[in-house]
């Protein structure tokens, strides 16, 4: 049995972590990798604008670390993080010694959908503009296919186990690997 | 130029998680990595009793993954997380390959401090009768030597960076490499 990495992304603020949360639960044997809180594990040192690459591919380097482990004990991976497709990309090609099923899913919204997420949440999480140049920046994106984008504004919040059963059954959403069993 | 490696440990509520964090600030290129964090990374079909070892052994290779990572992009790292001598001999095993320092710092108090300090805690986090066997556990521990003790009664909340200054200055808590610089 090959097991499945799930790579939910999408703008801040769209829903990745309640997405990404149920999905893991809806699975037997599941891991859930926050690429939020592995970004924050280099804590001093980190901020300089010139070592961004560094941190940023740091981040990427310990996500795959933690997904080999993972699947090596048969573990199914979900990752919740901003990905762009470049970074999948990468990812795919470091994992070529393994057999696996990898699902690609971006959840998007509409503009005034992604503002009034954004301010139901508590003040000091809310993201503000961030949020919206990264939903620009996924719309832009050219290497994204339609096919791994899910827009999620008619779901309502306790609709969420709709958008995984989607998730997990929809073909359209499988970058690499087979049809999901 | 060598990195350290910090690994904090002790029973719960001992208080590792502040004093790991305040050392790593105390460092320029630091990292910070909670065993508990990680230990969650694994949700579903981990914990039955006979997949224990290997959740437990999980832990310990994912903490591994990316402490290698970090030492190769030249971070000190802090580790937070109960750790036996065991656990130590065997982490040290694994990286034979890399130039660094590993301090080892069990942090202890005495019964009736540590049950004080749980029950000043919130009542969801409080460790209650198993903070207290972990404490006997260590106390017991043949394999521990006292070098790597570091009682913390006399310290009030206020004081830790005194400790943070006994961790890093205080030769006793070097398990292998060079003597800090």
């Amino acid at each position: 049995m090959s097991q499945t990495i799930y790579v939910i992304s999408g703008p801040a603020g769209v829903g990745k972590s309640t997405t990404s949360q149920q999905l893991v639960q809806a699975l037997s044997k599941s891991a859930y990798i926050s690429g939020d809180a592995i970004s924050h594990i280099p804590v001093n040192g980190r901020g300089k604008p010139w070592l961004f690459k560094e941190t940023f591919d740091l981040t990427w380097k310990n996500i795959l670390s933690l997904t080999r482990n993972l699947l090596e004990q048969d573990y199914d991976v979900v990752i919740d993080y901003v990905t762009f497709p470049s970074e999948i990309e990468w990812f795919v090609q470091q994992l070529t010694d393994f057999q696996y099923r990898i699902v690609y899913v971006v959840l998007l919204v509409d503009r005034s959908t992604l503002i009034a997420r954004d301010q139901s949440r508590s003040a000091e999480v809310q993201m503000g503009e961030r949020s919206l140049v990264l939903l620009e920046e996924f719309e832009a994106c050219s290497e994204l296919k339609e096919q791994h984008k899910l827009y999620t504004q008619q779901y309502r919040r306790e609709q969420v186990s709709e958008i995984i059963e989607e998730i997990q059954n929809n073909f359209r959403f499988i970058l690499k690997g087979g049809h999901p069993s």
